[in-house]
Parts: structure tokens; sequence; C-alpha cells
């Protein structure tokens, strides 16, 4: 079958083994979305080779469970032992010797099929479209950040990234009520958010907000300390700068895995008493209700779609800084 | 007066200024403890210039609040605006325009007097010696986990670090009635834990633990995964030890300042979904009780004893790494 696969760089390959793993379902892939792990895993992050790719949408092909075939579904994306204490209680999340599709030893869905266990794959409700089914994955993750930390409308958050995952982490932080503030560097990425955070854009040194009227103010760290700092800029600069503007005993949560190390002054988070808490996936039955529910328009997070001929185009336009979600469109 | 001043380098005075601060009580001071953020302020931690020590035990020479006058007294060492709402709540710890006694803007213990406001000082229970007395603040820095994580009998918990904040934080979460191991670099200090904590010591690239027979146990990274790890080693190594050992979705408690930086690769924190919590002073009234209670004895965690006039030996004697709490008798 045709993929993007990774060996000592992405290749699009016509020859992939179209990957049949016992007592699993076969779904033929739709659509895919790239994600910054799956830019990360390229540089090399987590080690992977082989085919990347975890946000899908997709067709059952073939599966053990007469039932599934034909379903669109999306997939969760860890596959646990079945076994351990965590799987037996549903949460396969951490299960230690768990593969994880795209990620860690398991092929995943730049391709024309993937693999997974029938009970990782959840039927999509008609109501949403495959563009918006392809954002299941990582709008679980933004998520799944309730999970980790308690927040209500008093809490002020910072979201310090402007990029896709930050636009989904604000949505999806909307429903609780709390003050939002999104620090990013690309204005015309700001605005996508106006009227869900305040956006606020490094200039000179200052982070400043411009309104729609072009109206300037300046956030003013020492006053405007948050209560919770999500970092979710995907790069190493962005943990220092929450460490500045959370408060003393406040809560900065961790959503990017990027390949790098981050220099950190761990006295800072002792003498302030700061929680680092990090957040990687969420469930997926949250994401596909808020979905549903059409509370959501995420059409302008889309960057580009390519098909999977095109694949390393896509990963080329992925990588601009200026670009948000590209999708793969497989068949 | 005399006193160990901190200018460019530590230097035993006797031109010191009486520290006078209006509304304050002046203390005599009996004794201070010399704590590892001591010896990190002399390399320059924190940018404190002037007398350090911040565990200490005196007698009150000048109050305005003449009932203290000749009561034998610990200080908390935060003194804060006593305006502000952490302030007007009792818990100045966070104070943003706070002092710190030998830390942070204001003159500390190793000196004949210092000053801290009456609400500050505590009455020493006559059951407890100027000896366990200087214990109280580290004391109450080791109970100040207990705000900031849960932990109960059946939490398994490693400890890094065998120095006497270590030795501490294991006899303060003794009555737990977790599991506690400690991991260090001195077997002699480890064995002064024996019987309170399974002690391991890295020898070839492996942790080992000696029974008080000789017998050798491996820890087991794979299977012996913590709960919670407490990093107490005041070194930058530990961070990165505790992130392997500890298990996913656990606790990794902060509890060391030092000056260095260490290289955080925060996706472990993600993918893994660590907490890392910061921790730094706790109250002093149950670091009190449990000293009164007469359950604690730390009489071996005393290393030497010196005058204030043989202070700059006192600290030559703490930078030892074999050395455990060292105290300078000022009177």
């Amino acid at each position: 079958m045709k993929a993007l696969r990774l060996n000592d760089r992405l290749e699009l390959v016509s020859d992939a083994s179209v990957p049949r793993r016992y007592g699993e379902s076969l779904v033929a892939v739709t659509a895919a979305g790239i994600c910054n792990t799956d830019l990360e895993i390229v540089k090399g992050y987590a080690g992977f080779l082989g085919i990347p790719g975890h946000e899908f949408v997709g067709v059952v092909a073939e599966s053990p469970d007469a039932s599934l075939e034909g379903k669109r579904v999306v997939g969760e994306i860890n596959a646990g032992c079945g076994l351990c204490d965590l799987c037996a209680a549903g949460d396969p999340r951490h299960c230690s010797t768990r593969t994880v599709l795209g990620i860690k030893d398991r092929d995943g869905a730049f391709a024309e099929f993937l693999s997974l266990p029938s009970r990782n794959l959840i039927e999509v409700p008609k109501s949403i479209t495959n563009e918006q089914a392809v954002f299941v994955e990582p709008l679980a993750a933004a998520l799944g950040i309730r999970e980790r930390v308690e927040l209500d409308a008093n809490s002020k958050i910072a979201v310090i990234g402007d990029g896709k995952l930050a636009q989904l982490i604000v949505r999806a932080l909307v429903p609780s009520g709390c003050q939002l503030t999104m620090i990013g560097k690309h204005q015309e990425k700001l605005d996508l958010a106006r009227g869900i955070a305040a956006g606020f854009i490094l200039v000179n040194d200052t982070f400043i907000q411009r309104s729609a009227a072009g109206e300037v103010t300046l956030l003013n760290w020492g006053e405007e300390r948050f209560d919770i700092v999500i970092e979710a800029s995907g790069s190493e600069t962005g943990l220092p700068l929450a460490i500045e503007i959370v408060k003393p005993r406040g809560v900065i949560v961790l959503k990017s895995t990027y390949h790098k190390g981050t220099l950190l002054y761990s006295a800072k988070l002792v003498v302030n008493e700061i929680s680092l808490i990090g957040s990687r996936c969420g469930r997926f039955k949250p994401a596909i209700d808020l979905l549903a529910s059409g509370s959501l328009d995420l059409s302008a997070l889309i960057s580009a779609r390519f098909s999977l001929d095109d694949g390393l185009a896509a990963f080329e336009a992925a990588r601009q800084s200026a670009s948000l979600k590209v999708i793969i469109d497989v068949r």
C-alpha cells in the first residue's frame, strides 16, 4: 500500500505492507492530520521509525467484530496490553507495554490502511464531517487538560502558543467560563481566537494586545499573573515564560512534546511553589460530544489539504510557521 | 555586633549594626543552623548580600509586646507586608513584597541579634532543647510537603538525597505510614535512616541496598516505580533521576533550592503525565508539636558545633560532603 514512511528520512512509498495485527480491525484511512508531534518525530523525537500519523478518520475494512465493518470511525491511539491493572480499568494510556499509533511500535495513519484494536475504535456520528473528525484526537488532548487540573469560571488562564494545539485548547476551555489569554508570535493566528481569548504578541520585548480597531494594550506581568499557564507553544522558550507569568502556588500545564531540552532553574519552582503538570492524551468521547454539539467551527484552523501522493509537500507546508492544521486526504 | 556577613565573600565582622526595624522584636540569637540554602547563597543563589542564616533559636531582647521579652523563641522566616490578601489570611509565605530572614532583603541569624515581626515569633516549649529548636525551620519545611501532595500508608515514596533535609523529610513522613526509600551517595548517611527508610546507594551504575548484615539488594527501576519522588539532593542530577523512577501520573516534589539550572526534557513529563510540585517553607506549629512529642531523635544529624567567632570554619565544615547539620552557637 501507499504510505509516508520514516526511515533515515520521511519518504512516500508504495510497497508498505497492509498492517494486519491478530484480533484487530483494519481501517481504510479517509483523511489524517499532521500534528507537531509528527514534525518532531521526523526530527528524531521518540526514536520512532515507520509510518507516522495518529489523527485520522477512516472506514473499518475488516474486523473480527462484523458489526464494525463499514463503520466510519476515529480511534484512540494508545493500544494497551489489555491485561494490566490500567488496561483492565479501561485506560491503556499509561500501560507500560502499550504501542501508540504512529508514535511507538505501531505504524500510523499516513497510509492507505492502519490497524487498531476494535475497542479503540469509536463510530463517528453523521453530524460530524470527515474534516472535523480529524480533529477528534487533538481536541481530546486539549480537553484532557480538564483531567489534570481543576479550573472554573474564576480561573485566569494563559495559553502560550497560537498554533493548532493552542487554538484547540482555548476552544476546549470556553465551556468552563474561565478567563482566557493567548500569548503567541503570530498576530494572524491570535486573531483567529479573537472573542475567545485575549491575544498578546511579543513586540520589542513587550507583550501587547491589538484590538480589532488597532488599539494597543500592554500585558503587565506584575499584576497579571495567571492561576494556570498552559504551555502549548511546541518551543523550548515556552516553559521559562510560563514560570515568569504564573502566580505563586499556580499551575503550569505542559502539553507540547518536542525533541529538545530546556534549561530549568528549578529553584524558581521551589521558591514560588509552582506545580508543573504534564498532560498528554484525552478521552475521545468528550471531544466527539463537543464536535457533535455544533458549537465549534474549526474550518479556519485548516491551512491546507493534500493528497497522500503529495504527502511530503504536506509535511513541508505543515512546517511553515504560518501554518495551522494540514490534512492529508488519503482517499 | 558580631556577625557573618556576605559581601563579595563571607566574612566575620564585629561592626554590624544591631538590626532594629520599627514595630518588630529584637531577638538575641542563641544558636543557628547552616542550611544548604546558606551554602548556595554564598555561591550567589538568590542574589542575597548581608547576614545569612534563617534556622535559629533565641531569646526576645526587646519587643513592642512586653509579654514576649525574655521568651525563648523560634521564628517563621517570611515577613509579609501585613496588608495583602495572603498576609490578611495569616500566610505571608508568598506575599509579593515579603522579606525573608537571611535570604531576601533582611539580615539573618548568623549574628548576635536579629529582628522579626512579633507575629513571626513562636515560644519554644520547655521540653524542646536549643539544639532541637534549631531544627524547627527545616523540619517545618519537610512537613510542608504534606501541604503540597496527598499521601497515605499505601504511598510508595522515594527521597533522593541523604543529607540533612532528606533526613528530616523521611522522619517527617514516618507518621503517615508510607513506604519510604532513600536514594543517596553516602552509605554512612543512609545508615542513619535505617529502620525508617530503605536506603539505596549508587555503585557501578546500579543502586544497591546493603542490609545491616551486609546483604545486597538491587533497586529495580522497572518494577519499583514510585508514586511520589521527593528531590532533596541539592544537586542538579536529582531531577533527571526522579523523572526516571516516578511512575506514570506520579508526583515529583522539588525541595532543593540550588543556584544551577538543570536540562529538562519536558516531553518526558508530558508523555508520562508527571506532576512536578515545588515545595518551600512549612508552618512551624506542626514541627514544634512533633519535636515536643519526643518521638524524634535528631542528635545524630548534628555533625559539628562552632562558636560565632569560628563561623567561617563552620561554613567550611558544612561544605564537606560527609557533613550533616552544623550549628553555630552564638551565645
